[in-house]
């Protein structure tokens, strides 16, 4: 079965050497210290075991040999390789991240032989709106329509919220007044005329609450990421006010990642209908703990509010090893729960059609692939 | 061995369509979004494993079967054939939520062939003085007085604070003026005459020092429930203030419930003396995994603090399921150590009978049935 | 192999009747309630079955039979017995908790045929600057000569700043007349003259950033501990804001036993390059769950950042104890992913090398056994 993968970004189609791969191995933003190596990670570990052999090396092989087979073969290859052993078939992709640097979502389609959706990161799209010139009293008003026109065609929306100044905010719409007060604060920041970040939580949640109108899915960071973020900032029960407060709009609330707060978001899962979670990122960089914790995440999470994702960005091997390990892990998970005579086969298939691309169907309107 | 559930509720005598029933298999108010079920989930998959049979049907029944077969033997049989199978012989009964649609001790115990006490809910007891009428001046002297009668047969106290304003209440006990202050914002509150709901932490922090005075043991709600309590509030941490006040009282503090926190449960349960904790609701609503989350809660809690429960609600098959799953998962993960050659089976049956019936006799002053 | 025990304290030389073996067993400060023994936890079970035979007594000796043996032989031959049986090679000894009553370095490198280095509390140092006589205006640069000498020969440092404030004080250093200020506070504190225990969070931060510039690994004590710290409070991502402001000065920063926070340690391992941990006095109190723990602290953490450690005070069992778990429970892991097919051999020694003894040798500076 092909998968949809609800959460992730382009990959890089220039060569890498040692230190750019590794770089894109973990969610440090610094290198490993001076005799180490991020290599030795389960994530790491991973690659080379079951990446290897897609770039014809036996498994487990050493990184250097890895990574000279991969200069070898060059990116187009190996993005070709890894994309087309992923078995996904349909992407919803973030383009608001390093979006230049990587693939757009028509070319990793193209490399998968798939189908990709893009998903708007609300910051992102505010900071182009401010880029392109508005002023405090229309930034509301030019939001918007910009968010309107760029959503038209998209799959669902993205906050980052979590990354800008944590999950912790007020859950209630800003008022006119305050989003042009907040704006007016914003805009006005920097000397040089470059948009400054924006951090600020009025404006955030008046993203959030605009992007509510549309109807479309949300997608929300939260849990781990990169040091960027104060992971308990990021925990998904501060959004349960929030949750609370969009509940009758009936907008589908999608939890990204989770990991470490997957059983606390399968809480919000099971008791918000409009509350859907996975655990994407941690799969790919729990390695050989994934089958765990795909276990745990599947504790109060009905299983038609749980999906997959790799979270990918950057390289192919992560699309190829965070396709693989859910199906080995879901799968393992299953099988125990088969073997102990809790689960019947029947079942388990069903479930992993739901977390695999049905309930990604469902919720985002796509097509079956 | 028949086991005693230190925690549970009543069950219904009517009829349930699918709807009353799935809104019995979750702890969301709301039911599952169109085109889905609350059968999809670890709960609904036990029930479907374990509980069809004990209504002649094969394991993993369809859930239209499931009701049809429920429907037709009718709810008494259904509820005798559950609870007979259940091998509990002792049910502390938590009698302050939702006790008119639900079986009463008496009846419980009827049913099941056991014996039932009462625990007896705070915050509903104080409500119940209120709407019989007291005054701001004489609220604590009649919660007092209303509170010893009706705790006089009873086995121990429950709040729910965590519910009302969290577990982060001021740890001390409030003055007599406080009290009476609060009780006059309390009761003069709606205009109609009704009792509003008790979420005061003034009055919830006098009815819990109130109730240690009794020296009966006080449950905790604490951890995951329903939609209405915010989660991050009802982390039993919170209370540890409140647990360093009440030690040298020695009145035992029962941690109900716990999870996702009931590895810091079992911290408490291990450094305070007079605390205790279970993971009864986890038990049933994880159902597959609950072996896992049973051998989690075992890492810190000493084997003389951990009970069993199984918070049982409306449904007959949550005491079957609870009893079935605790017997299994800690039998699964006792035979596990014991193969790797860590315990003992004669330590694992003995830890066992603490857990299912020896702590709560101990800390309850039960007889052993 | 022979382990580098990163952080441990010393043991007792005296004879230890039930009662003080049993408070050794647990990390309460009181007594197990009646009719119950500290014995039936976790680390109570693993004593008896791993212990034992070292007595020369069955694998499950009773409690009984286990202490009268241990009488019997003497404290001398047990502390031979178990710490010669541990084959841990390198001891890093913190100095600054109840050293009177324990052994010191030196001893405890004789009685173990290994090598010692001492780890210096800042709380306790400073205590002891007071106590041999200072003033607020003299404290900063008392202090600071004072652990210049002190640390000269040191390993390393420790902050227990968890026990004393909780981890959340604000990053910044504070300023000189801040110190000064917060100083003249604390050493006025105590009509009798004696010297206050040291709790201000000024004087905390200065501790830390005094020890910064000796440019040693700092630990911390983070998670689990006994009842006089609020765990709530001993999160490690509350170090967040301080890891993010020491990060360019290089200086590891050593996260001691983290449970049940050890996930998100692992992420603060992962994404800041100055940061490791250890999940040591879990895997003694967790017993046969201890497998689980290290398996799981092993998720984000990347290979080259973690460390193993016993956290042994008092009792040498917890020595002997901590090393086989350890080598048991990351064996049992291990062999589980090689089995899997996920892991090679090589790299699962390879990994448990590096977290045996290579990762402290190189952090610590310290000489491979």
């Amino acid at each position: 079965m092909a998968l949809t993968d609800h959460h992730c970004h382009g990959i890089t189609v220039e060569p890498l050497d040692r230190a750019g791969f590794e770089a894109l191995l973990t969610e440090s933003e610094w290198p490993a210290p001076p005799g180490t190596s991020m290599f030795d990670s389960q994530l790491g570990f991973a690659v080379r075991r079951w990446c290897a052999p897609l770039l014809d090396l036996e498994p487990h092989a050493a990184p250097e040999e890895y990574l000279a087979r991969r200069q070898e073969l060059g990116p187009d290859a190996v993005n070709r390789r890894l994309l087309g052993a992923a078995g996904i078939g349909t992407f919803l992709v973030d383009t608001g991240y390093r979006a230049p640097e990587l693939t757009s979502p028509r070319e990793l389609a193209d490399l998968a032989g798939g189908v990709a959706r893009e998903i708007i990161r609300l910051e992102h799209l505010a900071e182009q709106v401010a880029a392109n010139g508005t002023t405090p009293p229309s930034f509301a008003a030019d939001f918007a329509e910009t968010l309107a026109g760029a959503a038209r065609d998209a799959a669902g929306l993205k906050s980052v919220a979590a990354y800008r100044f944590g999950l912790g905010f007020d859950p209630s719409p800003p008022t006119a007044r305050e989003v042009e007060l907040a704006a007016a604060r914003w805009l006005g920041r920097e000397a040089d005329g470059s948009v400054p970040r924006l951090e600020d939580p009025v404006l955030l949640r008046h993203l959030l609450w605009t992007g509510v109108q549309l109807g479309k899915p949300i997608q929300f960071h939260t849990g781990y990421g990169d040091a960027d973020l104060d992971l308990a900032r990021c925990n998904p029960l501060l959004l349960t006010g929030w949750l609370r407060a969009t509940r009758e709009t009936g907008v589908p609330v999608m939890l990204l990642h989770c990991y470490p707060y997957h059983r606390e978001a399968g809480y919000l899962a099971q008791v918000f209908p409009h509350v859907y979670a996975d655990v994407g990122l941690a799969v790919n960089h729990t390695g050989s703990r994934s089958a765990a914790v795909i276990a745990e995440s599947l504790e109060l999470t009905p299983f038609h509010k749980a999906l997959f994702s790799t979270d990918t960005i950057g390289l192919p091997e992560l699309y190829y090893l965070g396709a693989l390990l859910f199906r080995r892990g879901f799968g393992r998970a299953a099988a125990q729960w088969i073997d102990d005579g809790e689960w019947s086969p029947r079942d388990a298939e069903r479930a992993a059609e739901l977390i695999g691309y049905r309930n990604a169907a469902r919720v985002y309107g796509l097509e079956l692939t």
